[in-house]
């Protein structure tokens, strides 16, 4: 598989020197690998601190930036980031009002955020969690215990930004970025798999004319393979697994993301065929965004995320936001 | 080649009610292929409409919106729109102070444009029209007498558009565009040829180990084809290309602009070794944006746009823009 890189080990802090000669606006640290909002720590405010492996782009460092994360620590692709970068970011965030960690489902992501947790707050950071793990398709995979976090990850940080950058305590946004992740679910199909520069074939074997309904997003297996689907097939069977554990009762948020290799043409049209499920269940749409978001390389392919909202959750939804991968309203 | 499409005959169609269905804020006519702002005509301002073939999003629908285009007509993938398309853009657009089409150089764009503009004419409305012809890589290709218009549409787009959201009249408007296009030059390279839905196949046969320097925006060929070369050797190859035609004594944006199929995390090294190049060139960069912009549907690869930019063009660059593909600074 080609690639537009130099060589496999760098292709990280390739990056960041890329990010970092790109946008004036984020202070990025390539030795240390994080990505900080150059006016941080802004006084007054909560900050949002996230991160994971790299290979997911935008998300984490494109969505740091007024009303939504202060910092992200991004790892090697597909590998968590170590506890040296979260105690650092929060450190560097940290207005005295607190640091949410926004964390999505996997095992070595968890465990590391916990121990830097533990860090921060001995150096006197007051530190809150949320976990997202939003992915219906699958319970326990290669790299997780419990459902994955995914396309949900968006939604809290988005909406948890806003509550934070309107000046909310800790306890208020750790309580509103927990209602966001439980009140999130994903469900996500490849028509490819990915390619990771260090093993530079597929991750998994897909033959023409299959697709891999249930995938996450890191190349792992999905839920099961079948013949190729139309987009319309495909909706009703992501947008049936999401709603079968969702229940909305009310007007949801959804999230059309592309995996990374799916032209937004395509991510589109899915988008009518996700919007036209949705009216047949009766379930009304809110609001729709739809793009490559939280990706796996250059997997083609989509997930639907869908959040339950209430007039607050959708107030802060379309608040202000100004960040390289997410920009509105401001 | 598998895609998220229910037939190939329906794609552009249902990727017209997936943004009309993601984007109140837009008007999208499906029957009539029209993307407009919701707010146009936009008393007192000239107008930019553009358009050209689909399969390049975001361009030109996604540029719809405050500081940039106000309406764009998609053809059908790769194929040029129809003048009445054109026609009636003009008419929902115009306020009286005229419209100015933004076309890129393919020879039924530039028919088609050209007869449209002469039928909104006749209907009373004032059009100028701007061609954007950037690409140095080729003259005279399978779809263009002359140079291909690439990446440079959407410094054209963004600057223009600015300076009528600003209330310039349409002669400056027209001057401003002109200065733009004649400033910037591109160049482009592919890792894997693109598929268009109604082939089903890729456009050209591209040998695993090589690339192909110089490509277009629609799988033609390009200037020649290589053995796989790093992310360095590339920025090398097309920034020179660009410099020899340029000849920049100043400042310039760049545009490092992703084909549809190189994930982010690529496109931000390839930035870094593009102003590695620029730098050891002696060209100062004033802005950078980096993405997936101009694209050729599912097509692995880059452009790099250069634009000479003095301190009235750089203000309009950073002038607000809010559209679905690009926003910043509203």
């Amino acid at each position: 598989m080609k690639m537009l890189i130099n060589v496999p080990e760098s292709v990280v802090p390739d990056a960041l020197r890329g990010m970092a000669l790109a946008h004036p606006e984020l202070t990025v640290d390539v030795e240390k690998r994080l990505v900080v909002r150059r006016d941080a720590p802004v006084a007054g405010k909560v900050a949002l601190v996230s991160g994971g492996g790299s290979g997911h782009e935008p998300l984490h460092g494109g969505f740091v930036g007024p009303g939504m994360l202060d910092a992200a620590c991004p790892g090697e692709i597909f590998t968590s980031p170590v506890p040296d970068q979260m105690v650092s970011a929060a450190a560097a965030v940290d207005s005295g009002e607190g640091v949410l960690f926004v964390v999505k489902n996997y095992t070595g992501d968890v465990l590391n955020f916990d121990m830097a947790a533990e860090l921060a707050e001995d150096e006197g950071v007051r530190v809150a969690k949320v976990l997202v793990q939003d992915d219906v398709a699958v319970t326990d995979s290669t790299f997780t215990a419990g459902r994955r976090g995914t396309g949900a990850t968006l939604f809290v940080e988005k909406i948890a930004g806003a509550l934070a950058a309107k000046g909310a305590g800790l306890e208020r946004v750790e309580a509103v970025a927990r209602q966001v992740a439980d009140s999130s679910r994903s469900f996500g199909v490849a028509l490819s798999a990915c390619t990771t520069p260090s093993k530079g074939t597929p991750t998994f074997d897909l033959p023409a004319g299959e697709l891999e309904l249930g995938i996450g997003i890191h190349g792992e297996p999905g839920r099961e393979r079948r013949a190729m689907m139309t987009s319309g097939e495909i909706a009703d069977f992501a947008v049936d697994a999401v709603l079968k554990d969702l229940h909305p009762d009310g007007p949801v948020l959804a999230l059309v993301n592309g995996m990374g290799g799916t032209p937004l043409l395509e991510l589109y049209g899915f988008c009518a065929e996700v919007h036209r499920v949705l009216g047949e269940r009766r379930v009304p749409v809110a609001r729709t965004l739809v793009g490559n978001y939280v990706t796996s390389l250059d997997m083609a392919g989509a997930s639907v995320t869908l959040c339950r909202v209430d007039e607050e959750l959708l107030r802060l939804w379309d608040a202000p936001v100004r960040t390289p991968g997410l920009c509105w309203g401001v």
